[in-house]
């Protein structure tokens, strides 16, 4: 049946070898007090918290479901007494400043906690994933009144917020919204309006929400630039009911157990968060957060999707295999896992998560880095680099979420596709995340037009530095020297193909909309490139005998022997996307 | 909401110009009476019955689900009178023989009227789509009596036959098969065994219910020479139930309208289906038949899932795209199938479509001939070319299925994850094709392995003779001279490529296992290569303004812009395959 365990060696792996940060943490003040031991007990602790709380009401949950009756959300069965577990073990404070009640860790603990929450109960975890982003945006944004008031209910998690944008006609383009907020005159706005799929609109986990709320003032200018940000309580001060009320949850195809709300504001007390029609500036403070939450979301589906089809694979007896492993007898059927085409799933599912894990990681470091750095440039270049990376890992970790849980599903072979072994739920639950949070499309675009093309390469130009020097470091050790090779041309053939899409964008300005997605998909493999050869080098850190050093160098290899294959099919299809697209 | 019209036009172009059908019907005496006007009266009948009959209860029959209560099977509303007016309609009989009570209408027929029932409502036509292969293994290996006792019920469709391989511990591997089979001496036996995921085991839609069952005797010989095929039906002559009942159906990720069940052999009483230890080989005419119907579901999948992402795409409004059609008018915010992402994501189901539904077609176009045509060579040929063709259709045409559901998906967004536009629905039903009647995994094994090398090439060969044929009428229409040359290089690439992989087998006797599963789908797209250089030059034949004309050649123009980038992947995959693969 479905299990999910923290891979808490692997994280560790990335912590101290891969990204080296306790060094990093012992040259800032804010994390002077931390070391790999604190960090190993906080990511113990997470561990225990999503084994033992989240993961036995993965299934549960998405059989039971929210229910919805009279504009009140039930959530299923255990989801409460979870996140009264949660708040009680002061997760919510985890990555959020000491001054306002947090407990000051970095941004990378917080990916590790957001990864095993996502990979044992994705669901669950959707009601809790947009609070750090909404405290970003509060902290950032909001009048010190404000803050003052609504930042401890989320730093403890007595309350949780929400993000409202979407609306029946405006998804993707916010510059369609109709929501209306208009002046009291004593600093409070009445909002008017419908909202729709909202995560977290309602439900039983807290006595408050606390809706951001996209809407439009009485003279705003018409589009994205007239757009202003509301806080908007569930619950008054005064303790009455504000005017918004649910009147649906959406029935979808996984994550069933988040309530996917239909919001009615219909004269909402609410406040504005920083300025008048600024309102998507301060939204895209908590959007960024919540990118970085996607990924991680495809993240923990595929590290769910490896655990599962190996152990599966591992378990199950059909058929020889043309070869086994030194030492197996022959029997009448071996392990599945034998088999090549199996073999070549099972590598792919581990190098992919591994990879994913290791790169992940590192873009929440560099949050880290550019909040807390002490040096003014580093901070600067690890913010720039943050920016390009959330792009990426959005779209590109969702899409191999889903991938690999098909993979994975595909072990399974005919088991995969009943609910009794709950595979087939990582693959529905995992679909969802390349749609929201701007579609993977909308990644794409934003990627290469406004990060790459956009900035004139400078963010870009970081990017290829970082995969250069790792390139540089081939000649560490003898059996890295191939992979090291390998992403030094791939660095050229990066470099080549923007200066190519830049000069075609000259003469044919569409032509990056339609290279954008397969570029996307390239820095990807690019990024899992640079992800592999480090982790094959820093491996040789570890002790002889510790399997987890051959371990890493067999995924290095399987991942650099099936690259070009990867790089070929990317390369060729941004080089493809040079012809006219037909409107159909 | 989800819709479904039978793309009725396509058809009729892949019948008439495509494969130039009626005049290879006039060369065969069964098809005598048969030409286009007949064919096309036959298509609109099997329309009307798709879109008026099975599409509407195709989201109520998914919400609703199949449900089991002490052995009895209910399927959901509605599917109980579409399987009547089904039989009414003749459907069961279209392409049995004529001497049996059939119409004597082609496999090439039979194979649109499939494409329809799967694309409307998969869960449903699961019940139906067995039939015509038990029919012929009836026919092929049943006793006189047996066929004269139980084939008119299957023309007919008073009784509904199911296909029982599966056991708990057996699913690839047929090998492991333990139910058994104890002659009772007066010709019948008496089974006895569990039965898993049997499609159709147990319903409401006829009195009877007739399993073919693979079981052993007593003297049998281990492993898959040791197997037996039985008819075992659901009630005897005498009007007694049979031994045999269903103890529970799945709950499962889609095609929840069709029951599938374990089914419990307990003393049941059978007669053996052709000889003793020979019913892998009896069973084989039935999974081969199987097999194509299951690449059929891949194609109406990818269809239903063009068809509504092309209507959405068209309705729904979202942002400025950078360009528009000639003569549109720019607004506020446009269709969104004038974004480029889109536009490549509808072309790519476009040319899924339309290209999978000639290969289809052709190959069920070989089955006709393999059994009808009046020359003996050419008869063999095309029973050749179809046995090589069936894998690549399982297996290629059912990924297609579910990777086009997913990107159909996309175009949807938000309301792509909700019950309400049921494409949610098109990607979970999609899904298990890749799975039953042998694993795609299974499929590429016995391509490469069996039919390719096994085969010596023969067979190969002459899907190669049939590529360079056309790539070499290319000459035939400037606009195609393109399409014309990169078929041709294709060709060599693949011939190539067989020879570079026998080679390193001689070596390396694991290599093709690595190989298989890219091979096939280099096969895949190869075959797709051929589809579309075909229809591009067959549709100068069509009238200058038929805009189906310049469908085509636009369809043709993007299919062979993005060739190379897909041929690159699977070639360079192949050659990856080379390097030997760890065990994790």
């Amino acid at each position: 049946m479905w299990s999910y365990q923290a891979p808490l060696r692997d994280m560790q792996f990335v912590l101290e070898h891969w990204l080296q940060a306790p060094q990093a943490w012992s040259h800032v003040p804010a994390f002077e007090a931390l070391d790999m031991s604190l960090a190993v007990q906080v990511l113990e602790e997470a561990a225990r918290f999503s084994q033992g709380v989240l993961a036995p009401l993965n299934s549960s949950g998405d059989r039971q479901g929210c229910r919805w009756n009279a504009g009140q959300v039930s959530t299923p069965d255990g989801f409460a007494e979870a996140y009264r577990a949660y708040v009680d073990g002061g997760w919510p404070a985890l990555a959020c400043a000491e001054g306002q009640g947090g407990q000051g860790l970095p941004q990378l603990l917080d990916a590790a906690l957001q990864e095993m929450l996502y990979a044992s109960n994705h669901a669950w975890a959707m009601y809790t994933g947009i609070a750090h982003g909404a405290y970003l945006c509060l902290k950032t944004h909001a009048a010190p009144w404000l803050q003052a008031r609504y930042l401890p209910e989320i730093v403890s998690g007595h309350a949780l917020p929400t993000m409202c944008l979407t609306e029946p006609q405006a998804g993707s383009d916010v510059g369609l919204l109709r929501c209306r907020a208009t002046p009291e005159g004593d600093g409070r706005y009445r909002l008017q309006g419908n909202k729709l799929f909202i995560s977290g609109g309602e439900h039983d986990l807290t006595p408050n929400i606390l809706h951001l709320v996209l809407a439009r003032l009485p003279d705003a200018p018409p589009g994205s630039r007239g757009l202003s940000l509301f806080l908007v309580p569930k619950r008054l001060d005064d303790g009455q009911a504000n005017a918004v009320h649910c009147d649906g949850i959406e029935h979808k195809m996984g994550i069933k157990g988040s309530a996917t709300c239909s919001l009615v504001f219909d004269g909402a007390l609410g406040w504005l968060i920083g300025d008048a029609n600024r309102g998507l500036a301060a939204m895209f403070v908590m959007m960024n957060s919540a990118r970085l939450h996607v990924g991680l979301q495809g993240l923990g589906h595929v590290e769910a999707a490896w655990q599962n089809a190996g152990q599966y694979a591992a378990e199950r007896v059909q058929m020889r295999a043309p070869s086994r492993p030194q030492g197996a007898s022959a029997q009448a059927a071996d392990p599945i896992r034998y088999h090549p085409a199996m073999r070549r799933v099972l590598l792919e599912l581990r190098t992919a998560s591994e990879g994913m894990r290791a790169i992940g990681y590192w873009t929440a470091h560099l949050l880290d880095q550019a909040e807390h750095d002490p040096d003014p440039q580093a901070q600067a270049c690890a913010g720039q680099l943050a920016q390009l990376l959330t792009p990426i890992i959005k779209a590109f970790f969702t899409e191999q979420g889903f991938r690999q849980a098909s993979n994975a599903l595909q072990v399974f072979g005919g088991y995969g596709y009943v609910a009794e072994f709950a595979i087939e739920q990582t693959l529905r639950d995992s679909r969802i995340a390349m749609i929201y949070e701007g579609s993977n499309e909308i990644q794409a675009n934003d990627l290469l037009l406004r990060k790459v093309l956009g900035d004139e390469g400078r963010a870009f130009d970081l990017l290829l530095a970082v995969l250069r020097t790792e390139a540089g470091q081939g000649g560490q050790c003898a059996a890295c020297a191939g992979f090291a090779d390998a992403l030094g041309s791939l660095c050229d053939a990066l470099a080549r193909v923007v200066e190519a899409i830049r000069e075609r964008a000259l003469e044919d300005s569409e032509y990056p909309y339609r290279a954008a997605p397969d570029f996307l998909q390239l820095c990807g493999v690019a990024l899992l490139a640079l992800a592999w050869a480090r982790a094959a080098r820093v491996s040789r850190a570890l002790p002889e005998d510790d399997p987890l050093r051959a371990a890493k160098l067999q995924s290095a290899g399987f991942f650099f022997d099936y690259l070009p294959s990867r790089l070929a099919q990317h390369l060729g299809a941004i080089d493809a996307a040079r012809a006219a697209l037909a409107f159909v």
